[in-house]
């Protein structure tokens, strides 16, 4: 779904082999052999400022005691915290990742960046990364509370918790945060949640297999 | 999903049949023997009014030459209809209902409250009413430019396109006016369209076939 509709945007899609290409490095080649600017996804200030936006807007309109975010690179939820401790310093921001990929829990815990083994599957296909970036690691380190994994089955129960009450559409990685506060990790009884839901593209079939 | 949700917040459930009883009598009739008000669904000036909200979010965004809005008793599409003229009288407000059930674009042509004929089916089980109101039927005869009819497959396009493109749950009735706008049969092009797409009550079952 998400070729298609990239595609019908009028782009041309390159696409490789997850455990055997590094897509980094096939960005840098591109970007330099035919003069492009290679833009990250998330190791990159202008697009951590850009996903800021959602914490001024969360921040805008509560004063939360708690956020979560989807983690993997790191920039929505290292913007997003950004965002939201600008006004209210007390927030208490957490990554929700996919179980198994847990790079971002095991950096904080190492205080060093941390890799994911190659070849973890999870239904977060935009949750999947290598390893997050050097920018949103010196972030993290210093913003974020911790980060929470999550299991498909989670995701799948925050997307059905989505669709029935709601009315909401949401992919897999979108519902990862959902999925964090609906698993009871944390204790968040009496304290005031922001949960960032982002990302809507899930085929019918896999969302029908969520709902049903 | 729409009784498990209304028993769930503590309503005592009455059930009727649609085809041999008339839910009208048996409200009036509990009201007066238990002293209760009778809160009409859509025959009540202050039910309009609620629902010209709508309308009234509606103008403060944008200038529309066109509204839709699904149309049955009338008092979303009457309600939303005096919202929005109230600051852009020239935008044409038209009620959307299910085929076989089109009893607003006959009453409107008589210019006189027609009824529908018992026992017609339609996936819009919220749009299913026996005829407008009396209050509704004045409120369109003054101010809706007319009513179209959608087949029960042109609200379940409405309902994949909202999933696909708007990420939105959408039942049946609710994703009635886009359905009216996406059949083609206004002809819309270079005009500014405001769809009421309200309600998204649909069991997963149904959902997913939709979709799917």
């Amino acid at each position: 779904m998400k070729l298609e509709k990239v595609r019908a945007l009028g782009a041309h899609i390159i696409t490789y082999d997850r455990l055997r290409e590094s897509r980094e490095e096939i960005g840098v080649r591109i970007a330099g052999e035919q003069g492009r600017a290679l833009v990250k996804p998330f190791d990159d200030p202008f697009v951590i400022a850009g996903q800021g936006t959602i914490g001024l807007e969360i921040a805008e309109d509560i004063s939360p005691d708690v956020v979560l975010a989807p983690g993997s690179g790191g920039g929505l939820v290292c913007g997003t915290a950004i965002g939201v401790q600008a006004r209210h310093p007390h927030a208490q921001v957490y990554a929700v990742e996919p179980e198994g990929h847990d790079d971002i829990a095991r950096s904080l815990a190492a205080d060093s960046i941390q890799a994911n083994p190659p070849g973890v599957r999870s239904i977060c296909d935009a949750l999947l990364v290598e390893r997050m970036g050097d920018i949103t690691f010196e972030i993290a380190r210093t913003r974020l509370a911790g980060a929470l994994a999550v299991s498909d089955e989670d995701v799948r129960a925050a997307m059905r918790f989505a669709f029935a009450n709601l009315k909401v559409v949401l992919e897999p990685s979108g519902a990862a945060a959902l999925a964090g506060l609906l698993s009871g990790a944390l204790d968040v009884r009496g304290r005031t949640v922001a949960v960032v839901a982002s990302g809507g593209n899930v085929d019918a079939a896999m969302f029908a297999r969520a709902i049903g």
